[in-house]
């Protein structure tokens, strides 16, 4: 069994093409069964195993350099490198991550989840070697659906003037989460038509030598294509064409499903779609009614349909009005902007952790011109993922930019008033942070003229202590209240700010009169966000104010009850500060 | 003379190529006179004065829609519709932006003044003219410079699938603002030699439609290239070719210097240079003698080396260790990562406004990978600049990504200590804001370790009151004290916090002692900014905090005393408050 005896990538160099085949089909059933256990990336993973063997038959890693782009495509290469416990005994499932860390080994270089960052990272490293007068391969592996990003399209740039040994591998699948879009994909496609021979050649232009590999997941072309290039001098792309999802028949089917999975995705009956209404679910149906009824509305995403309920079925009745971008978040911000400048209306959906790629164009593109753009910003607060994926910087990266109007709903009411009034209005960019916790339905109709910015709502008038409970805290708030009430014989007061992006100075003032103690709570971390502009709000008074959120940090993969825990974010470690300054 | 004939667009279409040649020597002559006075980008507007004539006399804008990147190629589009008295009349050079700017006219659609947004913009420009089933031109007028930048790269990959008209035209002067860099300019340089004929063609790659225009100073060509593709139905790229400067000898000859230019720079005799230290100066000068002594040293910047001093014989001279990534700031801080991250010691320059373009690049791909960079950020704090470049937005930006060091200097001898520390370290990414202020030497050598983060440097000790200025306003800060001691009779403590990522808890716990009020000075927003941290510190005690610095806004042009004053940053404005305070 060649998976027993693979514990380096050395262990590799002895096999005969027989037996990596059948490495091969071993890794991928281990995959499949891990995958299906705990859920991750199966069909990136499935596509490259074979890839993954050749460059480890060929090179020699730790001295030569593989740089895995966005990362999660990792699990062949962790498999070889010395962490096949992972994959094939049940219970370490969980002692990797699902990216390349470097912590975990020394065949990795990066921690990365985001994607677009290998070719300009293998820059780096290229340049370093060379500074250094060494001498060993550096090779960038970038998926299709990465390319579009602008970080990899600066980074393909940059590499080709490199005068030395650098090759970008260009797995192709043809995919990228969702369908490719792009001027470039329909290059990869005459590419891939031509066996690689066309003259007009996107990585020629920029000066790259050039191969092309058919069958990407055939490991007699990738071995020899491999050894071939191997030590060259200069840049190279190699175009390397893969089935995502290979050699499981449901993934090769459905790329998009199963690009990424939870756990029993393959034990799934047809029958489990859930009916449970979730902000995500309500926010789609509302914008697909949105765009039906005024076809003015476009709907923008940066390659992640999926997240938002964009199934394909949706996008296709969307038509015109659908547009998405691939990765290319900051495209889909200007883009979004000169719509909304130019009379149309654009809502653009986007992941906390994703909107991070785009700060300068909210900023210059969007604030400063003050389009009245939606934005909606998904899956924010607190959460026991990956240190690559984390999403609780948004409120300080969105929120301090001059012009824009931050939003927090805290129920279902709310949140859909929002949004209409966000894509009706022509006035501010307005980015709403949908509420990332179950559906909280108040039953009762929200009438809130929202274009009264930074209006605070009184949910509880109490005295003493004043909770301001911001969006997906809202309900932490109020449990809180319930206790002091409890323990403290407090009756506080309960405040929804809505608004993220500026203070509701009259209600702040008015606390003053009978209240000590302010309590902020935010989903997000504190520094630069929320509470700060509450304490420096009352830094002239004798307002006490205690901010609670996480702390500036990368957890990775902590799960939310310790991270809580740490934050003194639970009810009970609350209630002893606050018991603690009522004291003084 | 036929500016004095042109007040709109329109007035363009009854003129001669005879007559159109005179206009562009006025308007060029116009152009040469009011730079010279008040400053300003000279030549990229002398380079496309006949390419904007052609551009009005062929489209019919507002209906036809013309987008500029960076737009600070605009002048000869402003004086062609209805601003002219900003040019030929002096009393009014600064009645206008030197930028485009939709509130000054109808025919400009953004403010822009960062680069390569251009072609996104003009994507949703065109898309919402699709969706309106509206009929007019869209062209976005993108330099070469700009062309390396992610967003450029991101939206011409879009714009090609747009099945509709839209026109991009490649301003190519063969300029970044210094010299192109990025195998992309190869590809131009081909065109150019081939006079667009090569077969390898970077826009053909992408799928659009492609003109090369020879000489793109020359009026009869340009026409009949825009008459020809106006109204086109599919995306198309014109490459134009211009020169630099056109016009004025000096500008042609050393195009970089030319590029942005102070009043005066015509009259300048040779003798001017200046000898008097500067921040700049020193670090130039620190950093070239680190890189000779030490090989593995390497400075990177982005497309502005002028901005540090980097002249063209000083980037020579570093040979390899001297990396101009062109304009693409996300690439040059993953490639600084990987190259801390393999051994070689990173120095990437940039400019606070333009930082702003790689806040993930700095979370992910540096600070989440805890990568020993130096990053040296320029020009940070208020001052009267344009709203497109302001430099108030660094702190809150920089000082919330976690594991980030981000130092403030206050004098020659803490930035050059901290330099050495910030380059010869191996364990964080470390900034270092280089102050904004005319040097200050303290005479006394800096020995402190900076290793030992945020030790925050008490500069006098004194009771009731603290200042912490912070960078900048330190010597804010030392103006302050002895107002203080004047006024109010009080010897305040003055505190130089030096770390802008994280608190001197023992510090700031002992001045709960004998201190009543805390007060912080800093250059740049306070939203998310330092002082709402020690705000949010001292949100469980009885200390006051008056917080100082910019409000979230983007002012444009309003000098620096005026916003002082807004700001309530004046030392008497300072003084009242603090009486007002120690008075409750």
């Amino acid at each position: 069994m060649p998976i027993n005896k693979i514990n380096t990538p050395k262990d590799l160099k002895n096999l005969s093409i027989a037996e990596m085949k059948t490495l091969a089909e071993q890794m991928r059933s281990a995959i499949i069964e891990k995958v299906n256990t705990i859920g991750g990336h199966m069909a990136p993973n499935l596509g490259i195993v074979e890839a993954t063997i050749a460059l480890h038959y060929v090179f020699n890693t730790p001295e030569d350099k593989i740089i895995y782009d966005v990362s999660h495509q990792c699990y062949a290469h962790k498999i070889l490198t010395g962490r096949k416990d992972g994959f094939v005994d049940s219970n370490n499932y969980l002692k990797y991550t699902g990216y390349t860390a470097p912590e975990e080994c020394e065949h990795d270089l990066f921690k990365i989840g985001h994607t677009s960052t290998s070719v300009s990272l293998a820059c780096g490293v290229a340049k370093a070697r060379d500074l250094k007068g060494e001498n060993h391969n550096v090779i960038a592996i970038i998926g299709d659906g990465s390319l579009s990003g602008g970080e990899a399209l600066e980074g393909l740039d940059f590499g080709a003037t490199l005068e030395s040994n650098f090759i970008v591998i260009v797995n192709d699948n043809q995919m990228s989460i969702a369908e490719n879009h792009g001027g470039l994909y329909e290059n990869l496609e005459l590419l891939r038509k031509t066996e690689g021979k066309a003259e007009l050649n996107f990585f020629k232009t920029l000066g790259y030598d050039y191969c092309f590999i058919k069958d990407g997941n055939d490991l007699s072309s990738l071995i020899s294509t491999f050894e071939k290039i191997k030590d060259i001098n200069h840049p190279i792309v190699v175009h390397m064409c893969t089935e995502k999802g290979c050699g499981l028949k449901q993934a090769e089917e459905n790329k998009e499903k199963f690009h990424w999975v939870m756990p029993g995705v393959l034990d799934e009956t047809s029958s489990n779609t859930s009916d449970v209404e979730t902000y995500t679910s309500i926010t789609a149906e509302y914008l697909y009614n949105k765009a039906k009824s005024d076809s003015s509305v476009i709907l923008i995403n940066a390659g992640t349909p999926g997240v938002f309920g964009f199934t394909p079925e949706y996008r296709e009745k969307l038509g015109k009005q659908y547009s998405d971008v691939g990765i290319a978040e900051e495209h889909a911000v200007a883009y979004s902007s000169a719509l909304a400048k130019s009379g149309a209306k654009p809502v653009f959906t986007v992941m906390s952790s994703f909107v991070q790629r785009t700060y300068d164009q909210l900023s210059q593109d969007l604030c400063l011109n003050n389009s009245p753009i939606t934005m909606l910003v998904y899956w924010g607060g607190i959460s026991g993922a990956d240190a690559t994926h984390l999403c609780t910087f948004d409120i300080p990266l969105i929120s301090n930019i001059p012009n824009m109007v931050y939003l927090a709903p805290t129920s279902k009411e709310e949140h859909l008033r929002m949004l209409e009034w966000a894509v009706e209005q022509t006035q501010y960019p307005v980015a709403i942070r949908v509420p990332n916790v179950p559906l909280v339905s108040s039953g009762i109709k929200d009438d809130t003229d929202y274009s009264i910015l930074n209006k605070f709502k009184p949910a509880q008038e109490g005295e003493q202590i004043a909770i301001l409970g911001l969006g997906n805290f809202y309900t932490k708030a109020c449990e809180l209240a319930k206790e002091i009430q409890l323990k403290l014989n407090i009756n506080s007061t309960v405040i929804n700010p809505i608004y993220m992006t500026g203070l509701d100075i009259e209600l702040l003032e008015n606390l003053k009169e009978n209240h000590q103690v302010v309590i902020t709570l935010e989903d997000g971390i504190l520094n630069g966000g929320f509470g700060e502009k509450i304490a420096r709000f009352y830094g002239n008074s004798d307002m006490k104010v205690l901010c609670y959120g996480a702390d500036k940090e990368f957890p990775d993969r902590v799960p939310v009850d310790v991270l809580y825990q740490k934050y003194r974010l639970t009810t009970n470690q609350i209630l002893e500060d606050i018991t603690n300054i009522l004291k003084k």
